[in-house]
């Protein structure tokens, strides 16, 4: 069976970049954008759509075919939510079917449980969260410390909802996880090592 | 300055298994008993007191000063108990100006600060805890499991009443550790590589 590292993350921890360099450093495959192509190919919806999906943000603003010349007759925005979350599950499996690899996010610690993943937690102090999104995306900076500080925690809101309506599982609740790292004042490939090396063991 | 791993953990989780394998990898002074011998020389306390104060067990039933030939005027029970925690937390800030060393438990996080010690938190489920519980004790075998469960979440709930009243910090909240480990199914001794390797980072 292959081996598998699910990466949960609160927005700004870093998580996703140490999901990435976890991957390189262990010659693992991430998917990334990948998942969303691929969803995006199956369903017939647009990328943009499915990438709103996913992201858990409002859904109904979005024009949902756009670029694609047939899609099924419409169902509710909720059905078709729960369509994408299937068919990313789907994709997910047999990624992990295929061979090793990373995945961050998309409740892939529940999706691929019966491949006893390693369960990776990336949480900081807000003060840190805030530092890593102005140096992510400098166009926020005209966003008060207060109004990124709201952003965030409205991600995460989204992330623990979605998270609890597809796993019954509370997100970021440490016995869903093997290892919880805090990430604040870290440079996240500093402990990549330390860590493929708990996944070694 | 010398370096410092600090270990909370909850009951049965394995942590002090932990903290002893890692200072011995990593060739790190370990401190257990010793801190209480210490305590009981520099307080004239008897060494049965001292640990019953330290592991927050109710006070009264002991004897004060049992094979010690003097104690000064007693005090109310209360002063006694903050009198042990201040002359703790100055042995531990000494062993650690005199070493580099792991410290188990006694707010060591908090105390040490200055030190910026890595901060390990070691949990697990309750099922793991039980298990190793009784590994550990098999004379504890006439408990059920439903009695050894309470056993185990009133030791912790004594810890978390120490610790916020001596740091004014949350017991086991993540963001008060560098690292959170899942012992659940985890041989300890197997992980220690990794978790030294965190340090070296």
């Amino acid at each position: 069976m292959n081996r598998v590292i699910t990466i949960g993350r609160e927005f700004g921890s870093g998580g996703r970049e140490l999901g990435r360099r976890l991957s390189e450093h262990l010659k693992f495959a991430y998917y990334d954008q990948e998942i969303i192509s691929e969803i995006s190919r199956r369903t017939a919806l647009s990328e943009q759509y499915v990438q709103a999906i996913v992201e858990h943000q409002p859904s109904v603003s979005f024009p949902i075919n756009i670029g694609r010349s047939f899609y099924p007759a419409p169902t509710p925005v909720f059905d078709q939510e729960r369509s994408v979350y299937r068919e990313q599950a789907r994709i997910i499996t047999e990624m992990a079917q295929k061979s090793d690899c990373v995945i961050v996010g998309r409740c892939g610690d529940y999706i691929l449980r019966e491949y006893k993943p390693l369960r990776i937690f990336v949480y900081a102090d807000m003060q840190s969260k805030i530092k890593r999104c102005r140096e992510k995306a400098p166009e926020e900076e005209k966003m008060t410390d207060k109004e990124l500080k709201q952003c965030i925690l409205g991600i995460d809101k989204k992330r623990a909802k979605y998270y609890q309506f597809y796993t019954g599982h509370k997100w970021g609740d440490r016995l869903n996880y093997d290892l919880c790292i805090n990430t604040s004042g870290t440079v996240i490939k500093e402990v990549v090592p330390a860590v493929a090396k708990m996944f070694d063991e």
